[in-house]
């Protein structure tokens, strides 16, 4: 920033922000420097593009005083989990930026920060995008585009009837770090060090995309999604997908040392666990046969949760052999 | 819609509002009828693919009474003519839907009609995307990827000083449309037949994309951009762009035969024609000597308008040679 300008002003005009916002795009010709209307993208060849968009807007997606940086991060990430769970590597972005207000250069530099961040961190570039100004929430569109080896996409409508059933790292964190977000006392009741609760937000607000198990997945996964709105839901809807039925076993469900001391104290919020969103792990079904090849490929732990079968729907166990209902199974907008 | 539905009923669930959607993926296998979480492209040889992403809100790009197969139709518009001045084709497009309240099945049976259309006329598929549910404007947020031979995609910062300026089809329609979709009185000061007024708001509501331009771009311009701004204001982008330094004759600038009326009864509004935002027209860059062959293969009218030079800046010249200026030269969001 020049020495000079004033960081708490409101940024003027479209160029102003466009100008703060093309360095993220350095590296990729395709972007023009964001100078053009459009991107350009030549992809390699033998290799498929896969594409995902997925929005976040304040009040929603995030919280209203969480940091620009925190802001942009996620907003990255919930895309390239997407690509993550198909075994992509992400290439490039597009962003839409929708201001209720100019924003500060204060507020710029730090959501610049967390962009140039997460993308060096997940590997792509900013390549073009838009900004407008409009009444409702800031939202921060982005469309992601990577690749994958021709024919090597991981999908979703593919898992098998006696597929092994596995999801990434822990599950259920964001929605507890959620919830000490909006009421920091929560440490308290659950009993938690300072570290645990700020591991617990830090899920919440820096989703870290499972990009590093691409490989494992194209080799051995049959189908995998990530899981962004619940584990119950998603895994619903995988199924529903592939035409198959599934059984989960709760009580197998990886959770975080701190996520366990919280259900010690309230043994309630396991649901919210299962069914709690902003999860960004990797759902993945595996061929029973090859459940050890995939976990010792892959980069992050990896839990076996469950089987598929013939059939359609869930069967959700709880630790005690006693099948769980939910009174909703994830995370919908409407 | 089947027999029992109540049409003004609303939607319940996302995965209702996807199925709906569903069908406009129909004939692209790598959209996976929006069963999968991202879209497969596989993109084909020798070619660089565009991208472009334009999102348009209720209250700023369109008006809240506007129908909704008009916003669709001007959803995917917008951003196809951001690929129409590249020479580019349009493949495939991933949309964002977010929406203040769950819409009806009427308002989605409009939506979806109006989008079937679009498709089909610029040649497009519906390849993924996000709904979610959100305080605000309805907005709709269109990625679109289209396809370019590779290496000639006509860009907007290679104008030379020399080059004539083209402009396709007409200019300030939309602006016009805009005044009378707010104040149907405006059709009797500007002394317009009823078809007259409603070729002025279909302008505004129903832009059309000059993708059939494309080829003459790539034959003959250096350099191009869609006019959607405002012509004063792109046109200066155009040129800081490129290096160069531009006139505009503002008496040779084209008008339909509505606008001229229009600004024979109230000539103030020229200013407002040549800044106004909305027209969705193409601004080439032609080399001098290939005039009158990008003219002979322009499938769409084209009228020349000024000429590049060397420096930088622009000068717009009234009809009677006087210089004009203008409080604003286009539409900025902030």
């Amino acid at each position: 920033m020049a020495i000079g300008v004033n960081c708490n002003e409101h940024v003027q005009g479209e160029q102003a922000i466009v100008d703060l916002l093309a360095p993220l795009t350095e590296g990729d010709p395709g972007a023009f420097g964001l100078k053009d209307d459009c991107a350009l993208l030549t992809p390699a060849p033998g290799v498929d593009l896969v594409l995902k968009t997925d929005p976040i807007a304040e009040g929603v997606h995030f919280l209203s005083g969480d940091a620009p940086a925190d802001i942009a991060w996620k907003a990255l990430a919930v895309n390239a989990s997407d690509l993550a769970a198909k075994g992509a590597a992400p290439l490039g972005y597009l962003m839409a930026l929708s201001f209720p207000e100019a924003p500060t250069r204060t507020w710029m530099a730090s959501f610049v920060a967390g962009l140039r961040a997460a993308q060096a961190c997940f590997g792509c570039h900013l390549i073009g995008g838009d900004t407008d100004r409009r009444p409702g929430p800031l939202t921060v569109s982005i469309t992601l585009i990577g690749s994958v080896p021709q024919g090597r996409a991981v999908l979703r409508t593919t898992a098998q009837a006696g597929d092994a059933l596995f999801v990434s790292g822990t599950v259920g964190d964001a929605t507890l770090g959620l919830a000490l977000a909006r009421d920091s006392n929560l440490a308290t009741v659950w009993g938690l060090t300072p570290s645990e609760a700020s591991h617990l937000i830090g899920r919440y607000r820096r989703p870290e995309p499972r990009l590093t198990l691409g490989s494992a997945l194209r080799q051995h996964a049959t189908a995998a999604m990530d899981v962004s709105d619940g584990l119950v839901k998603d895994l619903e809807r995988m199924l529903r997908a592939s035409g198959v039925a599934g059984r989960l076993r709760a009580g197998e469900v990886p959770l975080s040392a701190a996520a366990r001391k919280a259900i010690a104290r309230s043994p309630e919020r396991l649901a919210q666990l299962l069914t709690g969103g902003d999860d960004y792990e990797v759902l993945a079904a595996v061929p029973a046969l090859r459940a050890a090849e995939f976990r010792a490929a892959a980069a992050v732990p990896v839990t076996e949760v469950g089987r598929l079968g013939l059939g359609e729907g869930l069967l959700v166990e709880g630790p005690d052999g006693v099948v769980l209902t939910f009174d909703r199974t994830g995370w919908d907008h409407f």
